[in-house]
């Protein structure tokens, strides 16, 4: 077995040291954690943004691995604070949906609320529950701790996702994320588009672009043309062969895409 | 015991590669080291900053951790380099008074010069002191060389740096850091507050704004409206909730803090 | 013997969590490697700048170290991919010229085409190479895997870098690569000057500025001016005391840099 891994993702930003005081507390009470950064440059407050990016790496963390997830434009409001279970990991902090993408797909999952106070910095602050809440009670899971000691069974916010719709034979998603590339991932999964039919069938138009069929590689069209691809995490994504989609298709969050069968 | 931890905070930033090699430097002298980033997104040259971010992190890592700082102006100028060693920590850097608010702070400390050739790179660049003479000293304190080896005993540079002062029971502080979120860091501590009477008595003024009295979480006040509270590190912010103070009220470093008692 | 290291460099950025994949798939491999950031920020697609930084920092890290590099325009098209071993080190990454700085140091390689599927991630995505196929031939060396089982030898591609000229005693080069600090690196290494006799007899030109002698160190020109000097990696680089010499003298990639010997 290897050592116990701990990711961090926030958007505290990587300037004023806020993900290292949590790293801090964590190997003061776990020595061994490996600690992984997933990012802290997550928009601040940007609840889906954050819940996109931790969905899209978490699978491909060691079994046991604790997350550790701190984008909470409601610290100190009435949200909870909760650690939550899956068959093979372990996720920490706010009841404000950061973890819904991966618990609509988990098949089981326990929810606990962060109410033992062995797990916690004392005095806590009202405004670093990340140092002072969440990080503690990742430090401790990571450390061995049963998992029904982190406080009582409860439930977990699913915040509503934006999911594709299809009318008339066309399906109607969005933009979700945009990437450092300026490629924009759109919530359109490509299996969704297999179970519909063959992935050639399909053409897509992002925002007012007409961007083609889905092509399997960057280099199947020139440089400085869009096209349509299936991107890393599984969803359909619109980019430009060596250059920016949301700058060059004026995509951002939220911009529409249909995809249309071929034969309409 | 744990592993040795080393911390790194730099101007370097993140593109270049330079922190690496810092690292790389470390790993080869003392391969069990823990290796955690502070921050290397220090604003160039600017030592308070340095100072503030590194004060702010320090205290919550585990004892015996070596804290590597370079921000460094007058690399290859006639600046001694120094480590310190504090009841709990050793800070290894130029002596140019980035360490100057934890020594304050703490009621023992030694420093040492950095004389003993024997833990620095050979051929030292005129250049980088980060890799060829601060690394290999925080590397070989971590692995366990004794502080004495370091150099001779020496004083250690205690910057000046802006402490609030109290004019006809008015306490008159300035801006110190601005972090990610557009939050204004002031130089008052709470604690200095709550000494000269009640945290509720005070009314603040930020630059030009009313931010009215101290709240304790952003959600006491609506989006986009300003407030102010005790930071995570103990020193009063002027934030606004969901927003940025800076940007909205017109804070950056330097800008005048004013607290009045409520019945003035 | 320490822990395997594996560095990471890659155009991925730090918001959308690439790395981060990259590193949960080596610790699935591999549990004990130690993890180290070079650069995420490599300018998108920008094969010589990953190449100079990788070649500035690599030589730091201990033997044995595996070096994962991932700037990549090709993805999906037709280069190929490769790992490298010198006398010291490991390399692994798309064979387009991003390790030619170092292999035409080394005195000594060996390239092996990364044809072994047992070491990718099965299914291997087309667009993410960097976690399917990299990560795991990388976490693979570094867990001890014997080289040559990575695949057959193969030749590298060995880019053409932009070498300076010798013109009537003068030397052209140019600017290869602008850091942080707005210090501009040239592609002519103070060895090369010193062949051509002592260090001191160069005058230089950058782009439009006189530059004037390379000095030992930034403190031998007053704040605001412009020097020359030898940067960390050996290199000559233009720098101005306590400002940015790519934008007071409008350096860039690309401008030229003139070296007259003084008696000229």
């Amino acid at each position: 077995l290897g050592l116990p891994v701990i990711t961090l993702l926030s958007d505290f930003g990587l300037q004023d040291g806020y993900a290292a005081s949590m790293k801090g507390v964590i190997l003061d009470i776990c020595p061994d954690a490996r600690l992984v950064d997933i990012s802290h440059l997550i928009s601040p407050q940007n609840i889906a943004s954050g819940a996109f990016v931790l969905y899209a790496t978490y699978q491909y963390f060691p079994p046991g691995t604790v997350h550790l997830a701190v984008v909470d434009p409601g610290v100190g409001a009435e949200r909870g604070a909760i650690a939550v279970r899956t068959a093979t990991s372990f996720f920490v902090g706010p009841d404000n949906g950061l973890f819904s993408l991966i618990l609509k797909k988990e098949t089981w999952w326990e929810a606990r609320r962060l109410e033992n106070t062995q797990f916690r910095r004392s005095p806590m602050s009202s405004t670093f529950h990340g140092r002072d809440l969440f990080a503690p009670a990742a430090a401790h899971l990571a450390r061995g701790a049963g998992f029904s000691t982190m406080g009582p069974v409860c439930d977990a916010v699913l915040a509503h996702w934006s999911e594709p719709t299809i009318t008339k034979g066309e399906i109607i998603g969005e933009v979700i994320h945009i990437d450092r590339f300026g490629n924009a991932i759109t919530n359109v999964q490509s299996k969704m588009l297999e179970e519909l039919g063959s992935l050639d069938k399909w053409t897509i138009k992002a925002g007012k672009s007409e961007v083609g069929s889905i092509k399997r590689t960057y280099g199947r069209v020139g440089a400085g043309k869009a096209l349509a691809l299936t991107g890393s995490s599984g969803f359909i994504e619109i980019a430009v062969n060596r250059g920016s989609a949301a700058w060059e298709l004026k995509l951002k969050s939220g911009t529409t895409v249909i995809f249309k069968p071929a034969d309409s």
